[in-house]
């Protein structure tokens, strides 16, 4: 863990994630002062309280001073905030967003002239999209993760240097990609898992004997009750990549069903037999 | 815990299920005598180190004087295992089995003159599926879990009782089922599942960034390295009830993916509100 002073840290957004850097920063004292906004009075208590922040305010405009702001706010939530702190924030403010999605809010700052602009650097930690609020927050949460961050040409260099900086910090383990390609993977790797499991959620609904379930569905249907804002958000937002995930799924998905109806044994066992290789290189 | 002598009990198929059986009979002193069988040298001489059974064999026949018979075989394996076992078994043996698919097997045993044939009762436990042999089995494998029983008009009540018996004596909670609810709610809460998983496995292996992946992709792909044979025969021996519930699963996907492309924020709302609902009900 490497210890770096950051000036003021604004955090916008006290929830889950927001509250958790704060008791990360604050826990290895690698802030001056960590300061932070959110609208929920309840948010804003439980973060004091827990001491993921030195203080709260109800007003953005009180983080102005703040020399590394990170919103960690909903995607719907973050351009109005981008466009909200541009105004308040200090000259030289570093600018970073943990939002599930990130090319539409890249092709908008092309467009948009915000001061910080060439400061902003794109961020998302791979940790916790339960939408659970502050009370659940941790100092680890980040640890071991992977946190994604996506700098494009017009980012500045040294922006984008103390972010990947803060996310060691912060226990997690910075990774560049492009906003597409983090968008892809993300499509693939949580967004469609995400309608998976909300699928068959709904499907085990109506079962007359739900005892019968194991650990394969405990496992497949476990984050089917994340927050249901949050995930129309996402899935608007990224609804490019989503479409083309889900319509990868669809073709296996009735590639396969057309081997059950015509009883193709051998088919069957060679699509088992190249998802268990899949599986065990993965674990590799 | 119910401590019942069951006199001799056979194992048919020593992997994870049948050893697991037999431990648990052996440890709770349960039975006069637990005896095994098993097509593997490996898998008899890893029953027999780990006390699973007090005698194993490579041939069927020495089972014949088994009070009850436990066939742990795959469901490709289990009609020429019933055959064989008929052949060899004395008057008033009770035969069980632990495959996971129900219906094809009884329809079959309508037609097929069985000596023991009101005295088989069909079950399925509702504990690891991952393939894996006898090295480990453990003897709470069943604590706490579902086991599915499929007695039939034909069945014998007492070899129905004596079946009933020993689940409890195995740790687990007996559910009684027509062979046609097991087979669908198997095929929804269990096979459904196991496809999604090996789906998503194979969309997974060809990204450039896997660790971009968190924890709701392992949750969904955590099966996807099941035993592809035994999931081969699962899906062609349930495949009536499979099919219908891909083709559920594929109606509801391709109703999200039209809210995908259509950017019905709404609808795409009330789907995930629909799944929470959902996943909170499930859990009460």
């Amino acid at each position: 863990m490497r210890r770096v002073s950051y000036g003021t840290v604004g955090i916008v957004g006290l929830g889950l994630i927001g509250a958790s850097i704060g008791l990360r920063l604050r826990g290895v004292g690698a802030a001056k002062r960590v300061i932070g906004f959110d609208v929920s009075p309840s948010a804003r208590a439980d973060a004091v309280r827990m001491g993921a922040v030195d203080a709260s305010y109800e007003t953005l405009n009180h983080l102005g001073d703040a020399d590394i702001l990170v919103l960690a706010v909903p995607p719907d939530a973050l351009i109005p905030c981008l466009i909200e702190a541009d105004v308040f924030c200090k000259v030289n403010s570093i600018v970073t967003d943990t939002s599930s999605v990130k090319g539409y809010v890249l092709e908008w700052l092309k467009t948009y002239p915000l001061r910080f602009g060439p400061r902003f650097v794109g961020g998302h930690p791979m940790a916790g999209n339960e939408g659970r609020g502050a009370a659940d927050a941790k100092a680890d949460l980040f640890e071991g993760r992977s946190w994604v961050l996506t700098p494009t040409q017009a980012t500045d260099k040294s922006a984008y240097e103390a972010v990947h900086s803060l996310v060691l910090t912060l226990g997690a383990k910075p990774l560049t990609l492009t906003p597409e390609e983090h968008d892809r993977h993300a499509a693939i790797l949580s967004h469609l898992p995400h309608a998976i499991a909300a699928i068959l959620a709904q499907m085990g609904a109506n079962l007359v004997h739900p005892e019968v379930a194991g650990a394969s569905w405990n496992d497949l249907t476990r984050v089917a009750g994340s927050n249901p804002d949050l995930w129309a958000n996402i899935f608007t937002t990224n609804r490019h990549e989503v479409a083309s995930a889900l319509e990868d799924f669809e073709f296996m998905l009735s590639e396969l069903k057309k081997a059950v109806d015509a009883e193709q044994h051998q088919t069957l066992l060679e699509f088992f037999q190249a998802a268990a290789r899949a599986k065990t290189a993965w674990r590799n």
